[in-house]
């Protein structure tokens, strides 16, 4: 069976006049947006136009919740009840979801942001809020989770699909967490070493930790970036790799999809 | 055949720790519920229970966009373009409409708030946009619009289904529009005239213009207050006044549902 | 030398159409007033308002900023640097000023609000980002400092007039702090404690903590509230008490001042 | 006596992660600063940065209030009243004076920002509030106005200190007004047109109406740009051809200043 994998960037990020990602360019190369829902980044009008411009390149349409925190980008922790969690997904998802039912698409997918991720991933208890949300918004969308993280176990206990997500340029522990930022080598940036490392991932189901073991992990999207010339050429770079091992690469959709 | 009205407030207007409106109270006599949705009041709390409590109590349940103006509580003119009141009016359906499937309702209806409500019941170009954007998010719900302005035609031009709503307590010009509220004249305090007024509205389809002319006018839907005690008690014996002349008081829906 | 203390409550919480606070009610009884600087509560207009009364009173104006957090009205925690904190001090302090200057009267004083004052309270970093802040907005405020706490270290660490507050109607551990409020033992409801308890820190400078011990505390204002009428009949009881045990009730100012 | 003129350009910005203008390149031309204030741009950090960098090139600082309105980046109409209008320059005028202060600096003028500027320049009554509360707040800075506006006349029934501003590049009515920007004619594209012209405003206080006429105008400061390298390349010729012409180029407070 040939193997499958989608490319998933964070779009819409811009707000107001603000400019923000190289939103046309990046479409050209990966299969599955998560578009931000204004708490974060994002706006009414930025919203339309980055749903229209996924739909327009048979991009997969993902909703990209975030903490209500414009000034902080999303990326500071906030202490919220799991209550006001499910809320604000369900909130953000519904926003989105209307821009793409108005564009004639499904909402694929649905993929927590920044500090409110990163906080789900560790706490069962705000990944079964996020689960909730999103079962309760859009029952039939994938959370895109964290590979081996509390967002998978508490998608699947939800009843919910659920599609796992690899960094193609960090490193990871030997018990298959990322390595946290703020350690000098969290980072791979080497695109010889990472793209062929993201491969590995996809077609052999493992990645080599920080410490040397071989870790198994599961590869159902691989997240990219879009915010300059560099991460286009290197999200242009990976696609061409993964295609070349024989990998099809397609929306979360038909990866993990029913 | 008989007569059949609806009774629509503005509910969901807390903010945070601030509490406005006896939602509880004013849910036992309405019909149908104009729910904000976090641009002029509401949050995403606030939001989940206002829907629970509306679901509970058989009640319509309908989105109430509004100005991105939280401090002016919606009521203050801003010069937004078509474009932008389309895909502010998309982006607050589609979240309120979440809510909605949280609870495992539908979206009734949307009705304008405040500034933008006025704003599209004279202006044909913003009432187009706001009925594109109910158009576009939630196709199949009805546009509550004042009786006889641009919204209504508005409506039938996009193909919405739409309901016309009349005010108990205001007064009425010869052409159906209202009294502006500039004007000292424009409310009508006295529950004796306003409440049998608003019932020869739904029985007959007339009211008597300030000018004295008798005035045709179509009342799917009479708008009341919950905002104080006094309010809830006027919408009690609006309902009583309206079932004791043999109108049936349902969500409206049922009133020009299809 | 004749005992003083203040008495502070927070006031100006209202936003927009939003109410929140018996202000005019409790302006009568305090002789400090932290005023909200529209980032967790407040606005322009609600400041102005406020500001104006305090004056009217004879009552101390001071700032309480807080987190950029209105729907959670600065009692979320926020994941913020040092120099975050203290620019948004700055920024709310510098803002609060012009209103004090608006209506002819000197910034007394400065009282982080909800998390930020909790966190500072342990936090010295923190503690020293809201004291810097102070020190370069309005060098000649007092700030107003939970008793004992890093912020009354930070404060002395960075040349700034501090003063202490306690609180009457909440429970002390051993070594002067307080009992968290996620204890059910950790408030006093009881006046006929309450009050006796408040009197005795200004006169004495003793609290008994919960484990019995007497704790030396130094009291240069006492906390109130003003949210409802049972508030203000305790604000108006504690400072009777107060100067029948021969306290004088003044302004922060001719607390700690010069 | 040797003429002077000032340069002034928009300043601060950003926001959070959303960067704008060339902030850093301006400030080695211009003379001085109108920083955004955190409701239509900018946020505390933004606002310490850009007045620390501002001092540190001996510019004027300045602040620039604006509607309560990021999305729109200030630039819609909102229909505020006076009162309103007053109390949001006070709080933004407030908040950036703290800043300044932190820097060591004195707040040189206040400039109203897009929509405000333009309705305060037809409308006395927004002017007057502009004007009452900048003179609340900062009774000894210098109101930056429009030449021959209403915000000229209303600074001088305040009692305020008022500079006069000009357009390099816009077109003039022969009544001292600006073209509107909604005509095609109303921007003066080439620098070898705009420059001399700017030159002569303030050399000769004369401008040529698009309809011919020569028009008295008072020039204290020009309006420059810094959005682009084009515009930052403009400002550097405006300041050659200015000093060449024999006119000193100097911060506001020196040229109005008493």
């Amino acid at each position: 069976m040939v193997p499958r994998v989608d490319l998933n960037a964070d779009l819409g990020e811009s707000f107001g006049v603000y400019r923000l990602g190289l939103d046309a360019e990046v479409l050209r190369h990966v299969t599955s947006a998560n578009i931000a829902c204004g708490f974060h980044a994002g706006d009414p009008m930025v919203m339309a136009r980055t749903v229209a411009m996924a739909a327009e390149n048979g991009v997969g349409i993902g909703a990209h919740p975030g903490h209500p925190d414009l000034q902080g980008f999303g990326r500071r922790s906030m202490e919220l009840t799991p209550e006001e969690v499910k809320n604000l997904v369900i909130y953000q998802v519904g926003a989105l979801t209307a821009f793409a039912r108005a564009a004639g698409r499904p909402l694929q997918h649905v993929k927590a942001h920044g500090a409110l991720y990163n906080m789900a991933a560790r706490d069962l208890r705000l990944a079964r809020a996020i689960a909730e949300g999103v079962k309760a918004a859009a029952p039939d969308s994938i959370l895109l989770a964290l590979a081996g993280s509390a967002m998978v176990r508490a998608a699947e206990e939800v009843g919910l699909k659920v599609a796992q997500e690899v960094f193609a340029d960090r490193a990871y522990n030997a018990d298959g967490t990322l390595v946290p930022r703020s350690r000098p080598d969290a980072m791979i940036h080497d695109p010889e070493i990472a793209i062929p490392r993201a491969v590995r991932m996809v077609t052999e189901g493992k990645v080599t930790a920080i410490t040397g073991e071989e870790v198994p992990i599961r590869a159902d999207s691989i997240c990219v970036h879009g915010d300059n010339p560099e991460a286009i050429a290197f999200v242009a770079r990976i696609r061409r790799a993964l295609e070349e091992a024989g990998v099809e690469v397609v929306p979360l959709a038909q990866v993990v999809g029913g």
